[in-house]
């Protein structure tokens, strides 16, 4: 397999992207990363070239440049040379922790679309309290949903939890305001009349309280209010660490019942840290596109090596592809 | 003032119910408190009966019933003859801890809206690691909504937070997919232009992964996204407390240092309590109706009463009218 990184996205890069890329290399057998960025910062981190090679540019997407723009505007920068390499059949699938709305501009204008999706879905896998993890999509790469969206991200999440997360018969269920049937908005009232005769094991309804108890395998939502649910996750869960840490260093007598907890205590971040689930996928591109967190350490990155491994080995694009080629559903 | 309280509503009535009934007329002056439920349960709760009267009623909305049916046909129900003492002029405000749903049809069909207010909004106010607070809305009363609704949302936010919680010029944020001018979908993309020109304090936008850092006073949303935003902080809230949790109890060296932090553990649980910021205002109706958290123990209920009292005596409801009558705005 051959996969393209842009060396040079996320608060880390390059250094942590390239000692990813190393370490990957050395675990996967048959694997060829092409690293994209600045050779002149790039080799000095490559202590070992095998199965590795560079493609040079000076040219970088920033956190802070407009995403659409960037991309048209940017021609070689190293997140869009990532994206042509796939584009144009020398990379089977690409990674960047860089900026997320670039990432989602150059998957749908330079890698483009699997036919029958209208709509790419940015797809991360949260953590659930059992330990298991739940895919959520879409996130915010499409922040105006229709019903068939919806529906089109059941089967793309549907089919990578099955062939990526190894679960059998994956259950999907729609995030609504309340469980019960005919809850909800003008959207979700509609897209839960098609899932119900969507090819995917529909179990209705998930309210948001819900999420983190693993509810359901693969939970579909609109991406303005998938994003605002991934983003009050993340924003409580640091509140609460937050409070929980001063609480724990008030006073000799805290400080002291913190000592004794320290190691057990640093499990419950772990727990709930998905860089091990490698990054967001985006789903309904015609290869995979992996998004790596912004804060991606080297781990994060052979996480998301394996991700894209997992979903070029199991055909993830081509088995989406043939399922909506197959289904008969209404469009709007 | 005179107050009209369901009795029968939550999982605690109508013990909790009637004991914060009685706290609050004690410890409030001249206050009325009109409880309406089953008089063969309340009478024996009742050891004080000073500026307290009862409305029997037997019928009772539970929190299975479909509310806007329910309320149409359970005309007796306490929860509906509680609204009706304020349609008649009997009382100056409601309270409930029962079915929110059935709570906001009895305001919206029963009290009925403010002119000018085209749709009421459920505004809880949540906890932040400052202590502060901050007011959400709307929460779930109104899933569909039009720019015109967020923009008087966010005056109703204002106004109650300046008049009740005593915040000068408190700031209003929009909750959104990010910071920047221009972010978002169709209807916060809208409802930003317009609210730039409306008269409250605008900030911006605001994430999703800030709220509990307090980054604005007032968060106005469409009850879709206002509900995941709810329940997600909820379920995040719940599922790290029982992680933690199960990690103290996992051995006897983690259970020796929880025992040492348990009290200041208690306090951090008591930080997230948000019964003592009353409950959730039913923004836009002719009265203050105040939804009590279902589980509202008696200090949650005085808690409800003062917040009622507020309302009332600050005449949040008058301000709300001559403000948005004074307003110039689009409308679709």
């Amino acid at each position: 397999m051959r996969l393209a990184i842009d060396a040079m996205g996320g608060d880390h890069a390059p250094k942590e992207i390239v000692l990813g890329a190393m370490e990957a290399v050395s675990e996967i057998k048959d694997l060829h990363i092409t690293l994209i960025g600045d050779e002149k910062q790039i080799n000095p981190l490559l202590t070992n070239r095998e199965n590795l090679d560079i493609i040079h540019t000076e040219e970088v997407i920033t956190g802070n440049d407009e995403p659409v723009r960037a991309v048209r505007r940017k021609k070689n920068a190293s997140l869009v040379l990532a994206a042509k390499e796939v584009k144009e059949g020398r990379a089977d699938a690409c990674i960047s922790a860089g900026n997320t709305g670039a990432l989602m501009s150059a998957g749908l204008f330079v890698v483009g679309r699997i036919p029958g999706i209208d709509r790419p879905a940015l797809s991360p896998t949260l953590p659930t309290i059992d330990g298991k993890g739940f895919l959520l999509l879409d996130v915010g790469a499409n922040v105006d949903a229709k019903p068939q969206h919806l529906v089109q991200y059941a089967i793309m999440g549907s089919v990578y939890a099955e062939k990526v997360r190894s679960i059998t018969n994956p259950t999907i269920g729609l995030l609504n305001v309340g469980t019960e049937d005919g809850k909800g908005n003008d959207l979700t009232k509609k897209t839960f009349e098609q899932l119900k005769n969507a090819p995917v094991n529909f179990i209705g309804n998930v309210e948001a309280r819900d999420l983190l108890d693993g509810v359901a395998d693969v939970v579909v939502t609109d991406g303005f209010s998938g994003n605002i649910a991934l983003k009050t996750i993340e924003g409580t869960a640091n509140s609460l660490f937050t409070i929980l840490k001063d609480t724990m260093m008030s006073s000799f007598k805290t400080k002291l019942g913190a000592a004794i907890l320290k190691n057990d205590l640093r499990g419950l971040k772990g727990k709930l840290d998905y860089s091990e689930y490698g990054g967001a996928g985006l789903f309904g591109l015609a290869a995979p596109v992996i998004k790596a967190h912004g804060s991606s350490k080297h781990r994060a990155i052979v996480s998301a090596v394996k991700q894209a491994k997992h979903m070029v080995d199991h055909h993830v694009t081509d088995t989406i592809k043939t399922t909506v080629e197959s289904m008969e559903y209404e469009k709007e």
